[in-house]
């Protein structure tokens, strides 16, 4: 199946296709206009903490939707969605180590699980788009650089760790637009967290990306830097969950939430 | 102690006067620019599923801050306080029943308790006046009139039930820039939720209030509607459960945030 031919379904027929399994690529550039969520599925002793940890710290972790232990329904953002079976690919992860990535997770679902949906950068940077303020990285084709910082996230129980960031290089005419626009998307990260010298938090070259694909900087552009949803999953994965399922890199969750739903104002 | 005395006192040195037992009067108008606080506190193990309640229902319940277990101290609003005694005044509720009111709470305190404190509308109303949008309640030295609607929260576990809102009178031409201006504060209940007609949401006759004084409204004023911090309390009051704590009504915590702090952009 092309991508083109798909990706302007609405979200509840491309999801239909991921669970039939016809569908087990990366999401980007499906149902635009439309939310897309990260996911992260921790048992339910584990569920207060984790949800303290997002709820102190908003900017990487925007919580888009809770799901009732045991309950794979996405009743908010997308009420006909099975979280098992509607994204096109998880990973499975035991005492934080990876040992498995499947098509759907029918086989590991439990009664005390709880999932989690998390705000994902794609619906702010459609905006920025719509802005006329270029993204480098998509220009190329290339996945957005992502950096682990010196900026400790607020703990809760047993999740800490440093806040991870992504750097979209950004004309320093339009730097001060780019933070209006995104202020506006609190629920997918919101406004910048740094702007320019990425010494300043703990990023001692952004040619070493933790993440992603290296940067490219043109004259005049400043990098901007924006809380992550790798976040939680790098402070869970820490912390070493006796389970953990989240989506793989890029295959996202689909939601019936459009991205201009999402906006504070 | 005069209220006129200490209203300009930074927050810590109010607090201070709190809990050497020399005030226990509401705390409206005090520390003019920080924001206030409402109470709940409740057993941990019905802390998931409050915040869980919270979080899908961010309008009537704004968190600032949720403490670890058993730790009475405010680490994010504000470091020196304890929320035991800083307060002026609380309520003890067992299975829902008011058993007693109290000036501190040392000795109801235990190792599993978890405080949430949860934005006020005292910052947004003022931001409000400082617009000079006229709030009739405050002109003439009353309580804001509170009412529950029949709009329903969405559940979490044993937390259900409608939203309560406030309702102030406000001169046609000025509705406009009152959505712009609560709209900057969604940590204290945000834009409104309703504006015009109360049938619409329930509310059969705006003379008759749940909480609060008879509103006043007049020739040319609209009704506006917020999202209520009284909606989680009485929430989890339905809920009975085993040992709830609250600030007395107009008794709230002072923190060292301020308003301006508070804004989403």
């Amino acid at each position: 199946m092309e991508r083109e031919k798909i990706k302007n379904l609405p979200p509840r027929e491309i999801r239909e296709l991921i669970r039939q399994g016809k569908w087990n690529d990366h999401t980007a550039g499906l149902a635009p206009g439309y939310a897309q969520a990260n996911l992260a599925i921790l048992p339910q002793k584990l569920a207060f903490e984790f949800l303290l940890f997002c709820q102190r710290n908003p900017k990487p972790c925007p919580v888009l939707e809770v799901t009732e232990p045991g309950d794979p329904i996405l009743r908010k953002i997308a009420p006909e969605a099975d979280i098992r079976t509607d994204i096109p690919r998880y990973r499975i992860y035991k005492k934080g180590k990876l040992i498995a990535e499947v098509e759907n997770i029918k086989k590991f679902w439990r009664k005390d699980l709880v999932a989690f949906l998390i705000g994902c950068s794609y619906t702010f940077e459609s905006a920025l788009l719509q802005a006329n303020i270029p993204l480098r990285h998509i220009e190329d084709g290339k996945n957005v650089a992502v950096y682990i910082t010196n900026i400790p996230c607020a703990p809760a129980g047993i999740f800490s760790g440093p806040m991870v960031v992504s750097m979209r290089p950004i004309p320093q005419e339009l730097v001060v637009r780019a933070i209006q626009v995104t202020s506006r998307f609190p629920a997918t990260h919101g406004a910048p967290v740094h702007i320019g010298d990425p010494k300043k938090i703990g990023i001692s070259d952004l040619k070493k990306v933790d993440w992603g694909d290296k940067p490219r900087l043109e004259k005049g552009d400043i990098p901007v830097f924006w809380a992550c949803g790798v976040t939680p999953q790098a402070v869970a994965m820490k912390a070493k969950p006796e389970l953990m399922i989240t989506h793989s890199a890029g295959h996202m969750f689909i939601s019936d939430v459009r991205d201009a739903e999402l906006t504070a104002f």
